[in-house]
């Protein structure tokens, strides 16, 4: 395998004004090309910082990805570096790189100053990166055993040259085996759940000749099992069915805590699955705030599904706009069952939406009791048969966490409707059937 | 100045599945307390990494700061790392370390495994770091001329300790001088703008002997300016005179664009301002799909100042919720300011709140037209004196960053209005002033 490096490089990075997500995402498409990265180090924008660590790096790996100090300002000195590390190579005008920057001005009516010219320098020999994205073209150089890749830092326009310039020429230029990768997306299943019931994953399928890993990768409220299949002597072919196998086995043992795989986003999952079953939502909330609403609606096209959120903050508008009644406010109080069926079946029924699913929690800090502490929700869907199924957690979290955790509960709960799981049982989404609700009298 | 390198370890983080956020924290932290950050590396787990890693940057530095590798399981192995690169000292029983984790466990109910007392482990004369957080103590360690601090790699656990064991004990052993930090928080300006304003700044005040920095920190679509000031031989007091200087000066420049300082939050400068003159608000969204709402009540005690928001996702309940017009719809479509106007005045009468503000655009990706294109929204604050303030806007970005833009500028409407700035202009929020609207035919 490959031995690979990143250095990333910025004041900004050491000042800690930045997080270092370029790394983080450069590290991932090196997993999946098949190289391995051994190390990643940062340093300033001073000179001897640069010299010195690509000058370390280059005997330890085949492979150097170096971010940032290709703009215009005397600050930007990556080129510099790397020309001086390559045996002191001299700085030529690349004229293709001039063009196409002069073109990018005239396009977008900037005036081109000297600054910018000094982007088209590159070291002797250097292939150019164009950068469809920017100003800063990137460029790669053979050092000795190394292969250097210099691309810009700012996010966007570093992962379009990768993708656009870097990738097509590494799989040439290195004996790279692209590895198989693919993500089954989990909601309401933590890291050790997941790790619990996929344990012996590994072992119980023949993995061939291809070498076979399973890590997982959270973003709160959601985790990602990724699997990663790297092909062997049976090549790709193997690598697919292997995968076939280890997909298949992990999905029924997570069931349908998989809302989706790959690229597909939850919101994306619960606007498909409404759409599946020609059905739509409408949402009450209460503690959320609209955060339920704008998850949905942060899928394109969920306006075929969703036509009305009510945010019903205070107990007043839990009365005059979802029909709350008064004594169910006064005998159990806005975060109750009683309240959030009621608030369901209003809102399904103002909205005329095939589903109506509500929220009432305490989000905290304050406003917890004995009886209903800090993290208290409850949920509620009401469906067209007038059936209204109820959901109580406690979730030991802060205010935000607490919101957003119940705005990914309230369309869970939907999308396990849409799909027919909902009988399923033993974990986060355990939920009970209330007898069948009568809609008269709100 | 102290010369500090940070060692953040972990497979996890050279396969990319987490984004080193604890690398920007402790840059953050060390920029405050006036040491100098030369470099970030990060390793695996695998020893020859760490203690290769280790060996080189001891001579470089007078402050390591290591992260992760202090659990239980066989992958965690920087204590016996930095044993090894410590002329290898042995590792003995550190009791109060067992005796801490062993009432930890007992206070949880966990049973204690011999993994367990692995932690307690530490190298011969190394200072325990306690954690009151999880597990794995801390430990700092003095190998030649270098203080090597090692935290556990959890986020709020390495937070903790450094807070609470390492700063104490840092300002001690090395003779740092912590820098005074200021924070504006600015929505409205970017960052070109904003170094526009300031760019001189810091001729323009007189530092004294201190040592003066201004940088900026984005996370879209607000901007932080930092204000550091380094102490000089005049020490604190000058420096807090120079920074009252400097961040007046800032203000003044920046103006209402400033929404808060340090730690408060844009909802909370919100919530806080709607408070000050005793108002409330009530919102009625359609592209933002409710986020307005989750933003605004992401702030503890935003139920004392909104009590209700309409997501009228349809044309239908723009209609039937906030009284707009039939014929605003067919004549001027939902996206335009007859109509969101209408949405304001709506809501407003609707929640008898002092404010009503409305918001409905094109988000995107699809949805455009040659007069309305993707990023297109339009916004209304309703006041009491039956003033309607439109604003409209062409945002360029992909739907999540309209959604979230516009989700400020809806509140930064209500911020500037409640604080009297309304009439300023000259920038992102420049909005004119409707013909005083009647209420009435609605």
């Amino acid at each position: 395998m490959i031995a690979a490096e990143i250095l990333t490089t910025g004041d900004e990075l050491l000042r800690g004004d930045v997080v270092n997500t370029n790394a983080a995402w450069l590290a991932t498409r090196l997993k999946q090309l098949g190289a391995q990265l051994c190390r990643v180090v940062t340093v300033g924008d001073a000179l001897p910082a640069l010299t010195g660590a690509l000058a370390e790096a280059l005997p330890r790996c085949q492979l150097l990805l170096v971010s940032g100090g290709l703009g215009p300002t005397a600050d930007d000195r990556t080129t510099e570096a790397v020309a001086r590390v390559a045996s002191n190579l001299p700085l030529e005008l690349h004229a293709e790189a001039l063009d196409a920057m002069r073109a990018r001005f005239a396009r977008g009516n900037y005036p081109f100053t000297p600054n910018n010219e000094k982007q088209a320098y590159l070291p002797r020999g250097a292939t150019l990166l164009p950068n469809a994205h920017g100003t800063a073209p990137g460029f790669m150089l053979r050092v000795g055993g190394c292969l250097v890749v210099c691309l810009p830092g700012v996010p966007h326009e570093l992962k379009g040259i990768f993708e656009e310039e870097v990738v097509p020429r590494l799989t040439a230029e290195l004996a790279l085996a692209p590895a198989l990768v693919h993500s089954l997306n989990v909601f309401g299943l933590g890291e050790s759940q997941l790790d619990h019931r996929l344990t012996d994953l590994l072992q119980l399928c023949d993995p061939g000749g291809c070498q076979v890993t399973l890590h997982y990768r959270t973003s709160f409220p959601e985790n990602r099992v990724l699997l990663v299949v790297c092909p062997g002597e049976g090549g790709e072919p193997e690598a697919r069915a292997v995968m076939e196998r280890l997909s298949a086995e992990a999905r029924a043992r997570l069931g349908r805590h998989v809302f989706g795989v790959d690229e597909q986003s939850f919101p994306e999952a619960v606007v498909g699955a409404l759409r599946r079953c020609g059905a739509s939502l409408a949402l009450a909330e209460s503690c959320t705030g609209g955060q339920a609403a704008d998850l949905l609606t942060s899928a394109a096209g969920s306006s075929e599904v969703f036509s009305l959120g009510v945010v019903a903050y205070s107990n007043e508008f839990k009365q005059r706009l979802l029909g709350v009644p008064q004594q169910v406010l006064a005998d159990h109080g806005a975060v109750s069952r009683e309240c959030v069926e009621a608030m369901a079946l209003g809102v399904r029924a103002l909205a005329g939406a095939t589903y109506g699913v509500a929220i009432s929690g305490v989000a905290g800090p304050s406003g917890g009791t004995p009886d209903k502490p800090v993290g208290t929700v409850h949920f509620a869907l009401a469906a067209p048969d007038g059936r209204v199924r109820h959901l109580h957690r406690v979730f030991p979290f802060d205010r935000l966490r607490v919101k957003r955790l119940s705005a990914y509960t309230a369309l869970a709960l939907t999308l396990h409707e849409c799909r027919g799981e909902a009988s399923l049982s033993g974990d986060l989404f355990e939920g009970r059937w209330a007898p069948r609700a009568s809609e008269a009298g709100r």
